[in-house]
């Protein structure tokens, strides 16, 4: 089969012929239908991140496909049905996974980092963690709703806990960001969308986002949206850059008893007023993926058009224009590329 | 009535007489039997932290007492019951109030801040917030309760969360660290306690902690801590001191998904470890007080034994004594110093 | 003022000129907008359902109207704004009202049976309880959303703890039902309604519903809400009639480890399957009203225009027409009346 | 090796010599040191309920012993290790085990019911479900703790949330009722103990009950609760029997808002008043058997001296007098039996 083939860093993806893989027991073929083109593979290609598997690997954790083959002793799918891979999945048998946290499990796999992933015609899949994909939905589309919709959806629902009528910041209007406030909008939330790139407040609002802040254009953020939420503050403020400086400005938003959810990743420390902390009695959580088990309600949103799903799906490439794919994403251009193979 | 009155910041209390307050409807005057002597106090006193009531204030609010008097309308009490007083009580009016988080109104009413308290013969406080104490529980020492005790009771059960068989690192065992570690071993944890002072740590064992660790003796805490909870970290951490180094140690010795509960009142930032927030989904909470609702629990557990009161007061000074009492918690001498006018 | 004041059961409500009452400290005086018919009304002029307050009683419980005046203290209102009173309200003092329960507050008051309602020009009610209604949601209509949607708030999202993605079955499509199951919806859940009337079922799908099934056309409702839901029956189930075979139907809708909330009143006992609560570890809970504090939220979604307002008011009436308007409602035509005074 | 062997129902165990079986690949081989016996036992063997593995079966589901074999790829284990087994595990795979809820796993596996238990020398389980037992614990008696000590934790903790300071009442106090009562008391609950027996009622209160009503010698259980309680009602209510009178009047005792937990099983209906279930907005959730996650808490519980677990073992017995303990357990003679093979 034909797969983009990372073998070291600071080089493009080869595309190459390598054998198609044979399902083990318990694991199911899938023929790859769109795999979404992430930040997180071009930390590999372009930032020395290590993965966990060795080069030479297959990237690429958001996968829609076909059943296309069964391993020995799989008997829930069928040859055919349409599918959507988890990006992650864990062990099913440490503390984490038993408690219902399965997405911090320590043994996790991730498609295209411990494992070969979907940058390929083919690849191979625990048949427990396979999900079935609604016949409402679009099979190459949908691949991006795996990590690009559900860590959001996760961060909005169990980590943030966003209830109907709260009102939730959101900073940082990216391809995270723009799904955090889809999904908070389609639960219910009042929702205020906080970037310093105007076409990006304009993609914020077509995604639900109610108010929009240029923090360009005034002086305190966490003044403005006072302003709008009544004197209080948010409830609940979401970081989707991974940035001392707006992580700062996400905290200083939120109402006494609010909650901080820190979506996005940042190597530096956070820094928080420690007097409010305690004070306020806030709450800052992290959020990390998404629980396979949570990925067919986030299929019941799009299935009845409560998110979007066609519309974060930007462009499509080719595998073998896949280097190019990289291209546009090095350049911020667009939501989110799929890859159709 | 004879009472010690907070004038102004750098002087000691003076020993005054003052007309004995008349309750108003719906109020009820206490005779005080014991007001503890806590660190918020000498706030005021020694740093310049400002009471929202101007002085001259009556500082004190961890107060014991009889029901020596009613106002209009007071019907639930009768002359001479027995009574606790929460230190703090809300409005029960406002969003927070009504959530069931009275501890962080924004209009609350402390004693011996916005409302004269009991550094004296008599003090008011309104009969909906006055507390039964059960006959059980010795009428002076019990007054400690209030606020040394119910402020540990709320950082362990309703912030912390602790259940039956967590393992929780406690750090710093001064007088709010010496009842976290009672409270949480009282609920079924397994206490580590954490401090650089072996009298400290001796006391921690009396009150319940299953091991200690003294900071100074060891290279790294969190290390010590780790082999002690079978490499995984505790569950849940307390910092009781209010310091960024300890705060930060204190984060560092909880294993993935578990939560720090700040206790500890700090004026500096709180630093932590932004990629281990978000990758191991950790939760920062803090922790104020103690909702008035919660008191008849603590009063339950002391009620039982199953956590000490009496042992917590080291020492009583009547009134006019009271600056003596004052530089004994200066000294850092025992664990709580009762006043009996 | 003019008003329908309530002076027995099995009468008329009499059209009678009252004095205008003036607001005491801390209240304010109500111009009333509108006020919505609702069942309970009923049941207390033909159902002998005794009133707390002693006839002669001004009825009603669903009311918008303007501020006309303000008592003393009163500072947070203006003349002239637009307001929604809740149904009822809490006491602010006891253990309920101080763990977010004021729903089940012992001493709570409910406009138009403990105190005068809202089938009159004017009303009183304390000033801490009022909400302000947003400008973008119509005055009169908005009334019943107070109790007629307020009450399937509380339902949905505190007691049912509906999540997004969740399967919800709703028996009865009446009032309540209708507003449980666009409610719902609003969430994120995927709504099957139940019911023996087609109409309803009609509206059942205009609310929200994502599927109906007519319980005389099927042979079990419960093998029906399997086959939806893939097997394993629905997450929540809401009945919203009060009959014991109902209550039991809906029950066996659910999946194990599922949740049932019951919303109807019925004065016959509940019968579950035992070994089914126990082996499956089902939940059942009651629900009754909505915090005050949660009415701002309700009003969000109705001004996001994710929950209806306009078309839940199938008739209006005025004052002196209210004895027409209870017929309607003895009918059952339409789904909610409003009397403009 | 030796083993009691179930055949069919109403015959006695047949005392044979049977292969030790081998581990296969992730199994370990368990030498038996401590079975509990059972009341689930004597269902197959009294009471025709069917095992789900046909007979010839080896039954018991509480048990304690040595590691004694490895199966391939198991490396966590070390032989000789001391070990306790769950009664029952899950499949990991389903969306109860990936939410948390492994205890009520569709697929799951109890011991001496789908595979072959305790009541032999040895028998396997999967490594990965094997809980490893403190050395401050004694290894035959610590067998009961599996079911008769973890499936009133999980009842208490997890099904009831009890919290520190709530008052219980637990009706019926055999083994499970016995054990209900010392871990509400070791989590800082407040217990009322119900039973007719005086004898168990004396036991009640070396498990930690504060108060017992006989209730034959009362009129009303619930009015004595109400007196205890100071006339709410009990927070939340265990009944540990299986029967609709004992449920109801469990029922009864509770206060506004309270938690009613079905731990005993009825095969009768259970039947609530549905007023009281909604107007006071009341709970009743059913609880079954225990998460292996939360085994390690129990037995930290046994290891701190919080819970009792020698005394609970009143009668030891070895494998060829299997029948005898059973005779024990049908004339309802101590609390619980352990077979020593």
């Amino acid at each position: 089969m034909k797969a983009a083939v990372f073998h070291a860093a600071h080089q493009p993806l080869a595309i190459e012929e390598i054998p198609t893989p044979a399902p083990s027991a318990g694991e199911v073929l899938v023929k790859v239908a769109g795999c979404g083109v992430c930040h997180t593979d071009l930390h590999y290609i372009d930032h020395d991140v290590p993965t966990f598997k060795k080069p030479p690997l297959v990237l690429g954790h958001e996968v829609s496909g076909t059943i296309a083959g069964l391993g020995a002793g799989v008997t829930q799918w069928k040859e055919g049905a349409r599918v959507l891979l988890p990006a992650v999945y864990g062990c099913g048998q440490c503390a984490m996974c038993r408690t219902g946290r399965e997405n911090i499990c320590e043994k996790m796999v991730m498609f295209g980092n411990n494992a070969d992933g979907g940058y390929a015609e083919y690849m191979l899949a625990p048949a427990k963690d396979v999900i079935a994909l609604p016949d409402e939905l679009p099979l190459v589309e949908s691949s991006v709703i795996a990590d690009a919709v559900t860590t959001p959806y996760h961060a909005v629902v169990n980590r943030g806990r966003v209830k109907p009528g709260d009102s939730v910041v959101v900073v940082g209007c990216g391809g995270i960001g723009l799904n955090l406030i889809q999904v908070a909008a389609a639960v219910g939330a009042r929702v205020i969308a906080v970037d310093i790139i105007a076409s990006k407040l304009d993609w914020a609002k077509k995604f639900g986002a109610q108010a929009t802040i240029n923090a360009k254009e005034v002086e305190r953020v966490d003044k403005e949206v006072r302003k709008l939420t009544g004197g209080g503050g948010a409830d609940i403020g979401f970081e989707a850059i991974g940035n001392p400086a707006t992580q700062a400005q996400t905290f200083a938003c939120l109402r006494a008893g609010g909650r901080f959810v820190a979506v996005g990743y940042s190597d530096k420390p956070m820094t928080l007023d420690s007097g409010r902390v305690m004070y306020r009695e806030m709450e800052i959580v992290g959020s990390l993926g998404c629980r396979a088990v949570d990925y067919p309600r986030v299929l019941e949103l799009a299935r009845q058009g409560r998110i979007k799903v066609k519309e974060l799906v930007t462009a499509q490439f080719p595998l073998d224009q896949i280097n190019a794919a990289f291209d546009t994403l090095r350049a911020g251009e667009g939501i989110r590329s799929v890859i159709v193979p």
